[in-house]
C-alpha cells in the first residue's frame, strides 16, 4: 500500500460521504419533506453530484490512480473499483452527461401525460432522444469497459454478469415457463379459492407488525427507521437505513410483505464489510445482488410453509375475527397466488420472470439498434403474447408502464430476475448448509439465515462480481435450476 | 455587472447548497435520526464543511473577487458581503480552525459532566484552551475587519453592531432594571396568585393547537414542517423550514410559546428575498435580527393583552375544565411572571437582559485578557449578585449553566436581548405604523404584522447590519427606551 493509495481511500471516502448526504436527502424527499421544498431538494442533489463527479475526474485523482499500489486481495480489490469507477465517470463527455440528464427529466416527465392518456406517439420523440443518448454513452462506456455496449449499461447496475450469461438462463426459463404456467393455473384452479382475510386492518396494528417483523428479520432499530412513503424503498446509509412502506387498510399483506422485501434489502446494507466502509469494495456487490437479499426474505424465507406456520397465528392475533383465513394454507393460497397479468410489479412469481425477459430483449435491440422506438409497441404486443399468451390492450398496461426506460434506465431490468434467481439459489446452499433453517423460521426466528447472508453475502462487500459471488456463496455461477425447483415444488406440486 | 462577478454568484449559490445540505442533516440528526447514525453524520457534516471552506478559499474564489464589479445597491451590497465572507474564512490558518474544532470538541465533552458534578475544576483547563484559541481567531478576524478581536467574533454572529455601542445600552438597562425589578415584583405580589391551569394537557391537542398557531402566524405547511426535538428549533431552508418543539402534558404553555417563537424565527427565512436566493445579500441580517423575529411573535404580539384575548378562549375549548383560568387576566399571570432565578433559558422579559450582560461583560474580558479562566466563577457570583441580588449556590447553577462557551461561541450572548431590545422597537413602529394591528391580534389574525414585518425586515435580507436595518425599519438605530416603555407598561403598572 504507497502514498498514492492511501490518498486515494481519502478522495474516496470523501466522494462517499457526499453520497451519504444525497441519500439522506432523497429519503427526506420520500418520506417526510413538504411539497414546497421539492425545487430546493432538486438543486441540492445536482450540487452534490456535481462536486462528487469534479472529485471523480478530478487530475489528482487521475495521476494517483496512476500511481497507486495495493497488495492484498482486499486492497487489490478495492483499487480496481477505484479505477473502474474512475474510468466510467471520465468516459463520458460532460455534454453528454448534461444532455442525457435533461432528456432523461423531459421523457419522464412527458411519459407521466403518456401514460395516463395511453398515448405512447406523446413519448415517442422524447424516449427516441433518450435512446439515442444512451446509445452514444454505452459506446463512449465500451471503449473502457471492454464489455460490449449493452453490458457496459448492465455494469454500471450490476458488475460481474453480461448479456451472454443471461440469454442462456433466460432462454431455459421461457422454455419451463411454457409448459410451468398452465400446469400452475390447472393445479390452483383445482383447489378451493382462498377464504378472504377478514379486514380492515388498521394502520396502526400493521405499523406495529410491521415493526416487529423487521427486528425478527434482523433489523436493529437504533441503526434504523421505518417510515411511510408512495413509493415504499430502502434508503439511507449501512449505519442508519431508512425503509418505507404504506399501509392499506384494506389490506392485510401489501405492508408486510413490503417490509419484508425492504427489511431483506436493508439486512443487507448493515451487514457490509463495516472496516470498508465508504470504499467502493465496502458497497453492495450491486443491484442484482441487492435483490437477491431483498427476495430471499420477501419470497423464499417469510412465503415459505415454515414461516407461514408462524405469521399466521400472529396476523390472527393481530386482526383477530375467525381462525380460519389465516390458516397457513389459506394464506399461501393469498400469498402464492399465481396470475397472469399485464403490470410487471402486481406479477406473481413465477411469471415475473417473463415481465423482466421481455424487457431484456427489448432494451437490448434498442441499444443494439436492431429495433426503433417507433416499432416498440408492437414489438412489445408481440414478445408479451408470446411470453403470457395475453395480448395488451392498450401502451399504458404494455410498454408505457414502467418509468425505466423513460428515465434513461437501461440494463437494470434483469437485476430484478437474476436477484429472484439468485434468492433460489442462495436459498438452496442455505438449507444445505443448515439443516435446522425451516424449524427457526418456523418459530420466527431469521436468526440462522442472516448469519449465513452475512458471512456469505453482505460481508463480502464489493469484493466479487456477481457471478463470482453466487460461486463464494453457493459453490456455482448462477444456475436457474434452483430458481425452477423452487417454483415446481412451490407451484407444480398438485 | 462583470464576469467575474457572475461567477461569484455561482460560486456562492454552490457553496450555500452545501449549507442547504447541512442543515437539513442537522434538523434530521435533532428530529428523526436513530441514535446509530450520530457517528456517520458527523463525518457526512465534516466533509460538506470542509468542501465549503474549500470553495470559499480557493484562488479562484480570491482572483474572481479581486476582479469583480457590481453596479446597483444589492449587487454592491451583495459583493460586499462575498469579499467580508472570503476575508473572513481566509483569515483563519486551517491550523487553527482545526485546533479550534477540536479543542471546542474536547471541551463540550467534559462541560457535560462538569455540569453534571458542578464541578468547574473539571472542565477549567479545557475552557482555558477554547478561550486561547478563541483569542488567536478573534486577534487574526481583526486584521481583516478593522474591529477590535472581541467585535469581530460578535460580527460572526451579527454584522453591524460592536461593544461600543452595546455597552451603554446594556448600562442603561441595568440602571432600569435596579429599580424596576423590585417595583414590578412589588406590584406583581399585591396582586392574587394567578389560578393554576387545569391539566393535564394531552399532546395531540397541544400539537393541533400549535400547528394552527403557527399557521395563524404566517407559516404554510407546504413550505414547513413542525416536529418534534429535544432543544427546540428552527432549522431547514426558506423553502422548506423545519420548526421544533417537545410537549409535556403536565404543561400548556410551553410547547405552544415555544411554537411561536420558532415561528417568528422560520416566517423570517421565509420571507427572504427569493431572487437573492443563495446569495450572501439574501440571507438574514443577523443573529440578533433572527432573534427579535422570534421574540416579537412570541414575547410582544402573543403575551399581548390583545392576543391573549384571543387565545384564552381557545386554549379552554381546547383542554376544557372551568373558564376561570383561562381568562387573559390569569393567563397573563402565568406568561408574564416576574421572578428571579439563576437560569437563564428559565428567565422572564425583564430578567432575561441581566443574564446576557453578564455574560457579556464576562466573555469580553476573557477574549480582552482581563479575566483568567479560574477565576471565572468568582467573577460570575460577584457579577450576579450585583445585577439580580441573588449568588448562585453552585457552579451548575451559575457559570457553567450554558453550553456557549464550552464549544467556542464568545461574541452570541448578546443576540438575545439586542433582539428583544430590538422587536419592542419594531413593535412600536408598527403599532404607529398600522393602528389596528391589536384589533388584528385580538381577532388571532397576524397577517398585518406580518407584512409588515417581510416588507421592513424580512425582505431585506443582509443588505443591511443590525443598526441599519433598525434605521430602515424604524426610523432610528436601537434605542433601549423602546424596550424599557414595553416593560413599564406591561410590568409596572400597578
Amino acid at each position: 500500500m504507497n502514498d498514492a493509495y492511501r490518498r486515494l481511500k481519502d478522495r474516496f471516502a470523501r466522494i462517499a460521504l457526499l453520497g451519504e448526504a444525497q441519500a439522506m436527502l432523497h429519503w427526506d424527499a420520500a418520506a417526510v419533506m413538504p411539497p414546497g421544498g421539492a425545487e430546493s431538494r432538486g438543486e441540492q442533489l445536482a450540487a452534490l453530484a456535481g462536486l462528487a463527479h469534479e472529485l471523480m475526474t478530478s487530475p489528482a485523482m487521475a495521476s494517483d490512480l496512476a500511481e497507486a499500489s495495493a497488495e492484498g486481495e482486499w486492497d487489490a480489490a478495492n483499487l480496481a473499483l477505484m479505477r473502474h469507477a474512475q474510468s466510467r465517470a471520465t468516459a463520458l463527455p460532460t455534454a453528454l452527461v448534461e444532455a442525457s440528464a435533461r432528456a432523461n427529466s423531459a421523457c419522464e416527465t412527458v411519459w407521466r401525460e403518456a401514460r395516463a392518456k395511453s398515448d405512447f406517439a406523446l413519448v415517442a420523440p422524447y424516449l427516441a432522444e433518450v435512446v439515442k443518448l444512451q446509445r452514444e454513452s454505452a459506446a463512449a462506456l465500451a471503449t473502457i469497459t471492454g464489455l460490449s455496449p449493452y453490458d457496459s449499461l448492465m455494469d454500471s447496475y450490476q458488475r460481474g454478469i453480461g448479456a451472454a450469461d443471461v440469454e442462456p438462463i433466460f432462454a431455459a426459463y421461457e422454455a419451463f415457463l411454457a409448459d410451468a404456467l398452465p400446469r400452475a393455473e390447472a393445479i390452483q384452479a383445482a383447489k378451493p379459492a382462498p377464504l378472504p382475510l377478514p379486514g380492515p386492518f388498521p394502520a396502526a396494528t400493521q405499523k406495529a407488525l410491521c415493526r416487529e417483523m423487521a427486528e425478527r428479520v434482523g433489523l436493529d432499530f437504533t441503526h434504523a427507521r421505518l417510515d411511510e412513503s408512495l413509493h415504499p424503498f430502502c434508503g439511507g446509509i449501512p449505519a442508519d437505513v431508512r425503509i418505507t412502506t404504506r399501509y392499506d387498510e384494506a389490506n392485510a399483506a401489501q405492508a408486510l410483505l413490503g417490509v419484508l422485501h425492504e427489511s431483506g434489502h436493508a439486512l443487507y446494507e448493515r451487514g457490509l464489510p463495516a472496516e470498508w466502509a465508504r470504499q467502493p469494495v465496502g458497497e453492495a456487490a450491486g443491484m442484482a445482488a441487492h435483490e437477491s437479499q431483498s427476495l430471499i426474505v420477501e419470497m423464499q424465507a417469510s412465503r415459505s410453509d415454515a414461516f407461514l406456520g408462524f405469521i399466521g397465528p400472529r396476523l390472527h392475533a393481530a386482526f383477530g375475527g375467525a381462525a380460519e383465513p389465516w390458516a397457513p394454507g389459506n394464506l399461501a393460497r393469498h400469498w402464492r397466488r399465481v396470475a397472469r397479468g399485464f403490470i410487471r410489479v402486481d406479477a406473481d412469481e413465477l411469471t415475473y420472470p417473463a415481465h423482466v425477459i421481455l424487457r431484456f430483449r427489448l432494451e437490448r435491440a434498442l441499444i443494439g439498434g436492431d429495433l426503433a422506438v417507433a416499432d416498440l409497441p408492437g414489438a412489445w404486443n408481440e414478445g408479451f403474447s408470446r411470453l403470457l399468451g395475453l395480448t395488451p390492450p392498450d401502451d399504458a398496461q404494455g410498454c408505457l408502464q414502467d418509468i425505466h426506460w423513460h428515465d434513461g434506465a437501461f440494463g437494470y431490468f434483469p437485476s430484478y430476475t437474476l436477484g429472484a434467481m439468485a434468492a433460489a439459489q442462495l436459498m438452496r446452499a442455505a438449507r444445505a448448509a443448515l439443516p435446522g433453517l425451516d424449524d427457526s423460521l418456523a418459530q420466527g426466528d431469521f436468526t440462522p439465515l442472516r448469519d449465513w447472508l452475512r458471512e456469505k453475502v453482505h460481508g463480502q462487500g464489493a469484493r466479487l462480481g456477481f457471478q463470482d459471488l453466487l460461486r463464494h456463496a453457493t459453490g456455482k455461477p448462477l444456475d436457474p435450476a434452483d430458481f425452477i425447483s423452487h417454483l415446481t415444488e412451490r407451484y407444480l406440486q398438485g
